[in-house]
């Protein structure tokens, strides 16, 4: 890790483009002054919105280029049209090229992930990518992934997951030895959930010095924050994230309906309103924003699309953090030790094969 | 339809049996007056417990048996010893028999369900069975199944979660076609959702009399009740019902942490109370207590095992309202409308297959 981090943004990203991410980046920089920006995208816009901002501007270097992600396009349209010359690819190509540490984008994010994992390449040993996100929770907060990058998921892949996880919770969180839960359904005996049971078994037994296996969780463990780090496969944890995002929102919404019914909630509100500030700040999605891709050899972060800067410089931080405190040694760390507890395990066990069948 | 609704009560279900579920049965006959009650249990639990409730005790009759399901044992425990003897058993059995048009028990789950499954048997056309659940949302109400009955589903499966579903919003709701949606998540091009898209392409084409199929909808839309019924299988549909639950636990104890942390906080709390009340009543898990065990030849109500009487006198009432209007009649109707649509689309596309290969 060179003196400062190296953080290369797709300027163009997200529903308002510069007029959030350049801010935002202003924002991230006066919490971490050891930052240097590459800014990517339309310089003539990019110029003006810098000239505002002399702190941010003496920290970073744009580089121009025409070409943009619509946050409308597939996967397959964006790799054809953006390849080698859009500003999302070419944040990307900074990490691959070493000139940055970490890539931030709030664009599209199946266009993102595919154009990551493309010019990325996965991490060896890891098969498939994830997103982690950070959640919210009654006792601060906690890592939970694969929020959608990819569905379904066998035994190997869920302690793929794990590993990741607990290697993001040990940046972010400063913990020696994170818990990880699995994500599971309470119904007894019930069939179909081999995989995870699978990896219940392999992660008790690897007994991996980062990694402390904590069990099963449901899905009312993550907000209690039962475990530092809850592992789904995609689908399951993507529909999570989103019921979640439309519960807080629903009753966000009741909350506002019932102090608006009466003069006397008016007023109590009135009376109340540092602490419904509190709860405001605490529900508050920008905080949280952030998502984090898992498994390629370079670090991507995902922010919402339609966040402000306050959200994106949130993004922008988790990027920052992730390069710092070197997320991609720490998953290499885990990930050596696995293979090698892994190896032994199947080494053991077909010792003690043999010697049952002499 | 008999005169008035029979409704067997497995009293020894639950973490508090007869001193819960039966001043809850009491609730729910003020609310339904035409309602007869089979108590199954312990009579000498019972019998002082209906003295102090002459109104139940005169709709009622109690049917002694010294077995009760545990909460923890498992289905096929609770099937070995109490088959043909447990109270749980009893209640299902009087649905079997016709002597009663709905089971209710707040007992385990995954004995209800073995229970259930082993003594109804499934409709015919249905190969697996779903637990279907009332879900708050801004605009009302929907239903979501299957919220952990089975894992995995193939598109066949996801049409019949789609025509019990249906068939539950048009008996709770009053409505002639609910609409329904398939959920899903929002990342494009992502493999592992055959299934989903299948079932998307069979419904749209069904075009059925009683349901209107809305497309894919995200985790988020369910709390906004962007749809009356929505659709997924029971590992997903599980996680989604017990993480919202958390997700509106943790806002709970945000909110009274702010109510309570300054003096100013405090007075508003007393002077907003009223609207607290409302918001209170509104995110009370009690009042949308019950999940329909659907696909089976009768009716079936799982409460909450930790509920209070109101919150079992709200899974009471919601199998009085699929009896009385006649959930199984419902789905089918809707089946069988399916069948022929079915078994018509898949005539005309044998026709045009052998149009092109004549």
């Amino acid at each position: 890790m060179p003196n400062k981090v190296r953080i290369a943004l797709d300027t163009m990203g997200g529903d308002h483009g510069p007029s959030v991410t350049v801010p935002g980046a202003d924002l991230a920089l006066v919490r971490h002054p050891d930052s240097e920006f590459l800014l990517f995208g339309d310089g003539a816009v990019i110029g003006p919105l810098l000239d505002s901002l002399p702190r941010l501007k003496a920290a970073s270097r744009v580089i121009h280029t025409d070409v943009a992600i619509k946050m409308s396009d597939k996967p397959s349209q964006a790799l054809r049209y953006g390849r080698w010359k859009s500003s999302m690819w070419l944040a990307i190509d900074a990490v691959k090229k070493a000139e940055a540490d970490v890539a931030v984008s709030a664009g599209n994010t199946g266009a993102l992930m595919a154009m990551a994992r493309f010019n990325l390449k996965m991490m060896p040993g890891i098969e498939r990518p994830a997103i982690a996100a950070l959640w919210p929770t009654m006792r601060g907060e906690s890592v939970v992934l694969d929020v959608g990058a990819s569905i379904g998921a066998d035994a190997t892949h869920l302690v793929h997951l794990a590993t990741m996880g607990s290697a993001m919770a040990r940046v972010l969180f400063d913990l020696e030895r994170p818990s990880v839960g699995l994500l599971n359904i309470g119904v007894e005996e019930v069939k179909g959930l081999e995989a995870v049971r699978e990896a219940g078994v392999l992660l008790r037994d690897a007994n991996l010095p980062h990694l402390d296996y904590a069990g099963f969780v449901e899905g009312d463990d993550i907000g209690k924050g039962t475990v530092d780090v809850v592992v789904t496969e995609g689908f399951a944890g993507n529909i999570a994230l989103k019921t979640a995002e439309g519960t807080a929102r629903q009753i966000g919404e009741y909350l506002r309906n019932a102090m608006s019914r009466t003069w006397r909630a008016k007023l109590g509100y009135l009376l109340a309103r540092g602490a419904f500030r509190i709860l405001r700040e605490k529900m508050d999605p920008r905080a949280s924003n952030g998502g984090v891709f898992l498994g390629l050899n370079g670090i991507v972060i995902k922010s919402h699309g339609g966040t402000d800067p306050e959200g994106f410089a949130a993004a922008v931080d988790l990027g920052y953090d992730m390069a710092r405190y070197e997320l991609l040694t720490k998953i290499n760390q885990t990930l050596t030790l696995n293979r090698q507890d892994t190896a032994s395990a199947v080494a053991s066990a077909s010792v003690a094969t043999a010697g049952v069948h002499s």
